[in-house]
């Protein structure tokens, strides 16, 4: 059990983490975050503990720890319980906070109004909004985490036509993909925003399953194997003329890269195979044109313009049901900011990582199309997750 | 997508549900509980869909949804937002509710504030807190689903053995057995309680990482093979001498029980052994002491005690570091109600179904103990997860 980040050598970039979001928090004007989820609480340790991380506009943060390591020395005050922290505080010579903020969006009601008690005289504010915006550009260190990610899912990609094998369902195909990620140290655990948002190792969807809509804001659909996880895998046998898409899991470390390409078995209609190229064409347009400082919902409305060219407009993003966006921010979740839709007025920005997903919806035939994770540089996206894009045969 | 429950042969199960919580909404004096989360959803609806679920005190409940299915015709009401619940909920003639429910531990403090403003006059009141006490209690047919959950669960922990390879990790042994339980029907993603609950399929544990704590509440610890998953096998090769616990999921249609079994690799030292059967020891006296009428904190006691009587109090629990619980209720979630922990004043009922898991950490070798899944009847426990409990060789 470390916390990496609060080592002496990782020190430089935990001033980077840190400046982050001390930025976000002067532009909302907060003086104090308390955070206590996992996903910032790592993002600023580098690890998980039981504990809060107190990160002040000025001066010192620190840790408050309910079974301390010994790692974090110097940094951190053991504590029972989270009620004890004002009054160190106040005797750690902390200034008393005027607004402070709590995470609104990543702790459940009963949390944040237990450390709402904490600060009885101060506006509380949404810290969740605040680590967002600090998380959405990422340090050089943490493109290198997801660089590694896109390697060992690119790596398994690579072997995924190897493990299927005749008259397989989706779930065993899916399984298969899930052991060769394990093999390869995928963490498995998927950490996604959104406390209705559920999936396992992310999802294989085959043929007509690709129409069924699934209640989670995932980009594809599917009914799943059970009514108590209508999402992905039917366990139906996959059968010629059908397209496989797969969407599975690239968190190796803590990041993740997000990525999908495709399968047919036999032949496919030939609108499923221009639905594929399609989806290239988008990307390979988002790629040189996403900069800094473009609009995040020119890109969206670029994507919707070349499938209304091509003709597929009514298979883009869903047929029978349609999601309104074309990609999203990736990081220690899968679903960060920004999030690429029509009405983003944000600006890109150097440094943001988006995965990209133009993908299409062929009834009876499934999902055909790609994903990439990129980080966006001064000339444009480099792409995170380089394994080959084409349509391959099972 | 269905929604099993409000289909008209299942009419008697969910009525059945719906008293469950209706009796936990007058005992708190509530007029009407408004459910979102995923669990409570699914725990009345058989299903999980994008929407809300209003249960008043009294008439019928009915289902707000965004994105409508056919299969709920005649009780339910589409929407495109919370907001407008309430006028619908006027027209549709229902009394205004003076003391409302929402779910204070299921959902985030921004999705409970959003819904706290449909009911500006109201109380407003901890729905968890009631769900929790209804699904406390299983129906025949939850019961039901987990005598299924673990029949598949028994069925791969009988072929765990037989995928145990010579200078296997820990990380890979568990990726077999994972694959296992894919190919047997297991849905993979975990519900557990606790916005701080993280895992992968369960844990397994071998020789010395058994004595590493985590950050997380689960009875065992280990160090997970990343920083950013705190939490069970860590990447290390399986020695001779070593115990391996293994602790995985048992979900298989949106029930689960919980069930671990422990192998050694080679010969173990007696005081091993000696946990081992000590654990058994425990559960065998619980399984005819615990009925009806039970104080849930004597269970603990006993477990303690008998720890005690074979000389085994410090390995009891953990060794470094010591959970203060012995057993949980296990149904949609894997920590549900009753703890099992020496507080616990509530008397046991007919009906709940708890995991108890007398386990030992025995420094250098592992864990050691095993875990069952019961139903409480009339005159004791009844065993759902009944796989072999001895300490079987790899």
């Amino acid at each position: 059990m470390h916390f990496p980040l609060l080592s002496p050598q990782m020190n430089e970039e935990f001033e980077r983490r840190l400046t982050r979001i001390r930025l976000a928090m002067q532009r909302t004007g907060t003086d104090a975050v308390l955070l206590a989820s996992t996903v910032n609480f790592f993002y600023l340790a580098g690890g998980i503990w039981r504990g809060y991380f107190y990160v002040p506009a000025a001066g010192s943060p620190r840790l408050f720890l309910i079974a301390s390591p010994k790692e974090a020395e110097g940094i951190e005050t053991p504590i029972r319980k989270p009620e004890q922290i004002p009054a160190l505080l106040a005797e750690l010579g902390y200034p008393v906070a005027v607004k402070v903020g709590l995470e609104f969006d990543d702790l459940y009601y009963s949390e944040v109004e237990r450390l709402r008690k904490l600060f009885p005289e101060a506006e509380i504010t949404n810290a969740s909004a605040i680590l967002r915006e600090a998380r959405m550009i990422k340090t050089p260190l943490e493109i290198q985490f997801m660089k590694e990610d896109g390697l060992h899912q690119s790596a398994v990609y690579s072997r995924i036509g190897k493990v299927y094998r005749e008259d397989m369902t989706d779930v065993e195909f899916q399984t298969e993909i899930e052991r060769l990620l394990r093999l390869e140290g995928c963490l498995g655990f998927l950490r996604v925003a959104g406390s209705r948002m559920e999936i396992n190792m992310g999802s294989l969807i085959a043929g007509p399953n690709a129409d069924e809509p699934t209640p989670y804001d995932f980009s594809m659909g599917g009914t799943g194997s059970d009514p108590s996880l209508p999402v992905g895998a039917s366990g139906m046998i996959i059968k010629p003329g059908m397209a496989v898409m797969v969407d599975m899991n690239g968190g190796f470390n803590g990041y993740q890269t997000d990525m999908t390409r495709c399968w047919t078995l036999g032949d496919v209609p030939e609108i499923a195979v221009k639905a594929h190229e399609c989806s290239r064409a988008i990307l390979r347009d988002l790629e040189t044109f996403s900069r800094p400082g473009v609009e995040i919902g020119e890109m969206y409305r670029r994507a919707v313009r070349i499938a209304e060219e091509w003709g597929l407009s009514s298979f883009f993003m869903g047929h029978r049901h349609k999601v309104s966006f074309i990609g999203h921010g990736v990081g220690i979740e899968l679903n960060e900011q920004p999030v690429v839709m029509e009405r983003n007025k944000m600006l890109l920005q150097e440094n943001m990582t988006i995965a990209l997903e133009p993908k299409f919806v062929i009834p009876e035939v499934g999902a055909l199309g790609c994903e990439n994770t990129y980080a966006v540089r001064a000339d444009g996206l480099e792409n995170l997750t380089t394994y080959k894009e084409n349509l391959q045969q099972l």
